[in-house]
This record gives structure tokens, C-alpha cells and sequence, in this order.
């Protein structure tokens, strides 16, 4: 199909799919004269994918550009492509130099990851990503808050699991990538409205309100 | 104290202090000359909250001045001002014109709410940010994502009664905000980053990893 098709399907403007091409997130289309490109299904799913990622994930154009290269790379084996493209999506956290709070959190998700026999790299860039979040809890005073840690640790235990169960029924390479990559982002979006959903259901309750 | 020892408590720098009082996030401190202001305690507490929800929850200067400003008004009755923060705190979806898939995912919210008994008013923020993922989710072509929706959500309600158990414990009413809106932005974080530890490891098992 021509770009103006492309973008009518989308519903993606021309200039943006342009703007994409240059970017490296989108493959250019074939020419099939000077002036015309044509574009293939393939182009329209990756389309939709972007804008996924990035209206609904919130995830930068470089952090994009990084999720769809694992996509692309056929050379790796799939668990480590799986681990790279996993590892690319831990929300970002202030990277401060470590202190004391940094160091005492660590040391918190350590007794956590054996206390639940979780098979993880030490240091590895989700644990890190809870002990930054443990310490920016302590510093601004909420430390009480990690009583919640076991509750919550529970339930993404199920959350994982479920995620897990929908990715292994995904065969081919590209395909398992793409719904690690948009699971996650949008599993984080999704998970974070039902919460708020229960909160509020939960709290009205309490106030006993109709 | 004055801005000097401030700074050296928090760790903030002098010029990142003037600048959170420029826009309107923290209070001024009280002259105690023409070229000197005193800083209280209350000020060191808010600056850790400030630098918690900005590189942790990363939270824009505007919401944060938002929140803030909901903490702050003494006016609105606890309930209420608690909803406000909770809305202010809904992540970012993409604000389309709702299609067709956006009126198909409100449906679909809505029978979930009912499934669950949840008490909300239909149409909250957070019920549009689910139906805005589940459209998005649908427009990337991985609808079928949705079938993890029933385990998150109790999941999701397992973390929302500890999240409330944790508020009830608070009493003063800027605390009560303060831990609702500490909360919610680094409880979203903080299950994120629990949610790729259980994944990692049940990935790892079903590898058969070491």
C-alpha cells in the first residue's frame, strides 16, 4: 500500500509515519518508483505497536527504539532477548549516587528475594529498581510503607504468573517479544488503574458512602 | 535553620531549593533579615516528599504542584480530598477522541466493575485509563491480553486493601494525603519493579535456568 493508505488505516498522519522512518523505529518502505514507497501488513502492526508504546506506555522514542531492535535481532537466543527487552522496560528511577538509605534497601530486597526462593541476579535492574523505590520511601519519611512489601510481593507473584501463562502461548520469535514488550508496559498501565479502581471501591466502602 | 543547612540536610542544592519556591511547590521561609529566610522542619519534610515523587514517581513540577496543593487545602472534607489526589494521580493515557475501540473497552470496564462489585462512579479517571489501555492493547493487536484481566484485578484488589490498611493507620489529615499520594505514585513503582522480579524468576524456572 502507498503511505497515504498506511495512514488512513492508522489513523497516523503522514508527516508522524515520516517522522518515524527517520527515527529508526520503522522500517522504510520499498520503492517501487523515485517518488513512491510501498508498504506492507507488516508495517501497519508495527505502526500500531508505537503507538502503543508510546501514547499508552509512555515509553521515550529511544526507549522504543531500543524494545523494537531486541524485536529485530534474531541473533540472540530467545530467554537472553526475552531478559534484554525486560530489562529495558524497568521503569526509570533516579540514579543518584547510592547512600546509606540505598545500601539498607539492598540489603531489604535481598531478605525479600530469598525469604520468597524468587530466582533473580543479584543487582539485577528490577531489584535495583525496588531499592531505589524502598529508599525514596525512607527518605521522604514513608518508610512505614514496606510493611506493604509482603502483600504487595504476593500479589505480583500472581500478576507475573498470569503474564507468564498468556506469553507461553505466543511460538513464533518476533511475536513473543512484541507481547513481552507490550504486556509489560501496558500489564504496568493496566495493573496501576485497577488498583486505584479497588482503592476507591475500598475507600467508599469504608466512608460508607451509597 | 537557614537555606545552607537546608541544603546540606536534604542534599537538595541552594539553587534547586530557590527554584521549587519560585514554582510554588514549597513555602517560602519566613525573613529573618532582608537577605535571609528561616526554614523549619516542615520544610526539610516537604523537600524529601518533592524529590521522592519527582525521581521516583516522576511525577511533572505541574502535578506535583497539584498534589501538593490538595494536601495543603484544609477545606475539603477528607473523602473527597483524598478522591481529588487519587485523580490527579492516574497516569497519563492518551487523551484521543475515543473510536470505536475506546467505546468496546468501556463496556468491557464496566462489566468488570459489576464481575467485582467494585463501588465506583462509572467514568472515574481510573476506569478510563483501563478502558484507554484495553484500547490500546487492542489497536497494537494484542487484544487477547485481556485474559489476564481477571487475576490482575485480584490482584489488584489484594494490594488496594493493603494500601488502605496502611492509610487507616494515619490519622492527621496533611499526613493522610501526604501517605496516600507517597503511596500511590511509589506503590505503582514499587509493584513494577516486584511484578519483573516474579516474572524473572518464574521465567528462569520454566527455563530451567540454575
Amino acid at each position: 500500500m502507498r503511505i497515504g493508505e498506511l495512514s488512513a488505516r492508522t489513523g497516523i498522519p503522514v508527516p508522524t509515519i515520516k517522522y518515524y522512518v527517520r527515527e529508526g523505529l520503522l522500517p522504510a518502505g520499498e520503492l517501487s518508483s523515485p517518488n513512491q514507497a510501498r508498504y506492507e501488513e507488516s508495517h501497519e502492526r508495527r505502526l500500531r505497536l508505537i503507538r502503543g508504546l508510546l501514547e499508552v506506555g509512555g515509553l521515550s522514542v529511544a526507549a522504543i527504539r531500543e524494545v523494537l531492535a531486541a524485536v529485530d535481532d534474531k541473533e540472540q537466543p530467545v530467554h537472553k532477548m526475552l531478559g534484554t527487552v525486560a530489562d529495558r522496560l524497568v521503569p526509570a528511577v533516579g540514579r543518584e549516587e547510592p547512600d546509606a538509605e540505598t545500601a539498607l534497601a539492598r540489603t531489604k530486597v535481598a531478605r525479600l528475594v530469598a525469604a520468597r526462593g524468587w530466582n533473580v541476579e543479584p543487582g539485577c535492574p528490577a531489584g535495583e529498581a525496588l531499592a531505589s523505590t524502598l529508599a525514596a520511601l525512607s527518605r521522604a519519611g514513608h518508610g512505614r510503607f514496606e510493611e506493604v512489601l509482603d502483600a504487595y510481593a504476593e500479589a505480583a507473584e500472581r500478576v507475573a504468573s498470569a503474564d507468564l501463562a498468556y506469553v507461553a502461548q505466543t511460538v513464533a520469535r518476533e511475536d513473543l517479544v512484541e507481547s513481552v514488550a507490550v504486556g509489560t508496559v501496558l500489564g504496568d498501565t493496566m495493573f496501576a488503574a485497577l488498583r486505584r479502581l479497588a482503592q476507591e471501591s475500598g475507600s467508599a466502602r469504608a466512608h460508607a458512602l451509597p
